[in-house]
């Protein structure tokens, strides 16, 4: 496959470019009779939407799903499920200065020396925009879940420096920063603002947390759980980094305190601590599963900045468009559905295994 | 794929458990004609191999590798390659105290769960020991890379709190604890001993960088380079965390600091820093690929723990046998190796495109 | 994957039920820069579409096609290509009284089987409409071929008894048989019509001839070329037999004879006689790849049958609606789609060890 | 995969070659907690081993079979089963006079131009000898098989013109042509040993019968259970055809006539004939599976035939080594293992489905 596709047994393909006709996803391997309708996708696309708020890009897309196939009479049929979002507000003539160059810390030059030819509006493939049908895709993957019990949540930990102290589930959709804690959410906000009137943008924290998972989830050695969890995270564009449990603070920890003590808690094993963020052994244990990724600074800032055009020459490139100051509170839907998607397809898979 | 496969089209597929038989890999994919003897995969596992100096686990395996298809003449075939490394200095006795029990922050609990059946003996195939069969197949993939000019090299970056202050190369494979920075690694050695003798054990960080890449390696969206490296560096047992380029720090950093200046340099595409460690859009740039992994204190320390038994009545488990107060200097050739292995794959793959 | 995707790094993956919003398909690895135009693909279409002829179903399907992402300033970018053609001529009313039932030589009860929720219009997914996701498809692949000098070729050998004689390509799309012996093309169109007279339905044999591909292709020891081939072809719905080159007739040949005896012309090995059917030891030879499927006869006939309802009680019969008395002309660009999109596959797999 | 490994969630990786240290198979993915021993999988290698009776080739290989891991206490582990068996009766200089040549209907030519590089000693990779890596990969299909009540038996249906009349299962091992049809056996051997006293070889047709399976196995579009039967029979050297159930005959069948007529009997659907092999709409309905190959007579033949050496020119070559004059009796027990992988692989998928 080579790279539109992800899953064993419950997989999606994407396809789709920023300013082309649209972008969509074709969900193969969703179980059949799983009450579905187009309001369950609708919803989680209108979380990741553009323009929900001052600190997010003005590009008005409404992101309607329309559901082409693999549903009848409101029930799966096992079979794929095309989804597709039209695009809408495409202003293609916004990037016809910056197609001759590339944007610092943008994908144009890599994309060009890989394949020699580029849509260059909008950044085409390589933009966030892509990022609504994995989305869309992931509010099936989370009908999949519910009906076992799993549920996925994700919130802003941190903005520029700006850390949740608390974590108040019924606050993250409250304040555009979709953070848990209210105090920080107001002062991430101020922070984005400032960055946004500086020219500039800043980068940040997401943790997703499932729940409900049951035990034996991952395929080790090479599938274990955190390292599809990874493959998944990752490949969201901005992403620069992935943890489990106590993740780089296990650097400076000692087994001893590492190590989480298992008990019996009504007939389950849990463990006193969650260091291992849910995971032993590339497997689920049952316990909380908590996966955080840093975002880094969106590319595209609207003050000056220096780099070279496609014959070499280096120039000055001021990119207007319509962009994101902080991409991190939109992400969150995002990296939810990517780690829905993943914990889907492991439970099918486990399925195979225990239906034996 | 069940989970011991990995890799689209150079792919490596391992078996073997602790105190089995052995561990081995069969690496399919390679294109024919490259030279390879037993001792290009010896040299690799040797690296590895436990035993090696005071602060490793005192287990004595020669790990003799047997190529056992694939090679005729001294070149590779095209056909799969298959490496056996038989187990010789196995102790099972060691382990009959912890059959019924479930070792805290080990995989013991986890197997039972998801497969009702476990080989109890050494971690079975939760165990460390299947890394030597990746070690194995990430010589072969050196191989390929070699013909592209593509070098990889590890080391250790962070142990216990100690970070090396400066990489000098030739450094690494002159001090136990694979650090480029001598003096560092003295403290880190020190500090490795230090809780070894507190029948505890240390955590730390590694950092791979691999030099010489051309652009284009890795395939947007859901294959994006540094995605399939976090997918193959997540899947190494004690790996919690996975960063690529400025990584974590990425979060406190502004736009217009993140991105990379590029500028022309002898008719090639460079940037004047690598925050984006090599990686643009998922897509290899040419600069340095780096990549960073957070390894964990060993789970197997001395020292009384709380635990439960298979009946999940709490009791208390002293951990004998022998084992690695720090898996981070074994670590280093095991994640150069996964690397290794992502690399040759997306090197093939973009071949077929380039072919074209 | 669960059964709607195909091919290793060209890949597909379709979606769309037969009165659905419409058929689709997401081609994934097409080299960048191929030029491709709506036409391309419309024109293979074209040759599919029900209604060409009086012996076809009336069902009045355009089946335009929109290219939805992956081409850009009329070249491919390297990106998935998403291809929808939407249905139009929808009678679902056809279908309600048959929906209680389970049509014999139908999909009905084994898809009722497997997912417990069925689309009974027109048979759904199990629709021989999904085919023109392939032939779209398909056309894609005829570029990617066309770009090393392949072409691919189909025709009907064999309808009814009434075999073809010759072999004289300029005459296949001339007739509505797809036949390219004219005197046996008219006899068949007459059994045809006599089978659609008595409400029965008639069967047949095309033969698909790829010519020009180079040596090599083809992925031993389970992705032999014949091997991936015959997958692709026998995923056709009403195909129940594949052969590679002599085929079923090597039953009843000596080793002496079957055996293609070798020779040197013009600097290229060929052989005398091409009972292999241009593969050898699962690796195309540079002679033309030929292949041979049988098709059955189509399930859908207007006499009253016998069978069962969804409460297992007998019931008869008689499918009105509208269907193709013989499917064979109509398969013919369905199996050279297939066979094309194989070629493409295992072109680009064989170019990764290549480039090496 | 670059195609040594067959199988979505129950895979199978072969290795090896005819003279080299020996052919293996790693399975992945068989669910835990299964009996095996080392003697359920030798009794089927015991069926395709060389030497059984005058009718095969005289290498004397034991074929003696190692389980190298995934199996503890007598039971399958979940991880991953290797299966080693070693070469013995090695000849090598038998081929020296070859290796500059290529035999008329070997793959030496095709190998030589994919790979450049070649085994030449027994055809190498290419060798009937890797079969028995199957055949000891569908033992452990079968394991899996017999826990859901399936079993898979195959058979001698022709050989050389001969054809079977009756199918009297308990005959098939008590004669060396493994014919059901006690005559039609004694005139097959005949037919064998007068090829061979001939310097010649014969072709045959095998029948597999897959017992008690499950409606629902198959997954559509692409992998219906007809076209993964086809890709692995067709993976396997000699075959130059397959068919499902009626087969090729359904070319001139009339669908009243092909059509099967649905039933209920003792409240399982079945159908008055089989003309669909037991697969409708690429899902298994719960009647015989029943699927033939034709198998080429061997390329390797003792009479003279012309062919050209490396440089292009003609030359005569015989053939000596230790040959079969026909493959068809010791092909049975591989397409049985072939038909077991596939048919285990589609019960795991579908169970994933059903489990939840």
């Amino acid at each position: 496959m080579p790279g539109s596709s992800f899953g064993r047994i419950f997989s999606v393909t994407t396809f789709g470019e920023s300013h082309g006709a649209g972008v969509g996803v074709i969900v193969d391997g969703t179980p059949a009779g799983i009450p579905l309708a187009t309001e369950d996708v609708q919803k989680e696309l209108d979380r990741r939407r553009p323009g929900q708020s001052a600190i997010t890009t003005p590009r008005a897309e409404k992101d309607r799903v329309e559901i082409l196939s693999g549903v009848f009479d409101g029930l799966t049929t096992g079979t794929p499920i095309a989804l597709l979002i039209c695009n809408e507000d495409k202003r293609s003539g916004d990037y016809e200065n910056l197609k001759g160059l590339f944007r610092p810390g943008h994908a144009d030059w890599t994309y060009d020396a890989k394949y020699g030819v580029r849509d260059w509006r909008g950044s085409g493939r390589a933009s966030g925009r892509e990022t609504a049908a994995r989305v869309a895709a992931g509010a099936i993957a989370r009908k999949v879940l519910a009906a076992h019990g799993c549920t996925v949540m994700g919130y802003t930990r941190e903005i520029d420096g700006v850390r949740a102290a608390v974590v108040e589930p019924d606050q993250i959709e409250r304040n555009p920063a979709r953070c848990p804690d209210p105090a920080a959410a107001a002062l991430m906000i101020e922070r984005i603002e400032r960055a946004k009137a500086d020219g500039d943008s800043v980068g940040g924290i997401v943790e997703v947390v499932a729940a409900g998972c049951p035990p034996g989830l991952g395929d080790p050695v090479f599938d274990k759980l955190e390292a599809l969890l990874s493959h998944a995270i990752m490949s969201v564009g901005a992403v620069r980094g992935v943890e489990i449990g106590a993740g780089f603070a296990a650097a400076r920890m000692r087994g001893s305190t590492y190590n989480d003590e298992p008990f019996l808690e009504a007939g389950r094993m849990r463990t006193r601590t969650n260091n291992a963020g849910g995971i032993a052994g590339g497997i689920s244990n049952g316990m909380d599963i908590v996966i955080r990724a840093v975002l880094r600074p969106p590319a595209s800032i609207s003050r000056p900045q220096t780099t070279i055009d496609a014959a070499g020459a280096p120039v000055t490139v001021q990119i207007e468009g319509r962009h994101d100051p902080c991409i991190v509170p939109r992400a969150v839907p995002v990296l939810e559905a990517m780690t829905a998607l993943v914990l889907a397809d492991c439970l099918l898979v486990h399925g195979a295994y225990r239906s034996h």
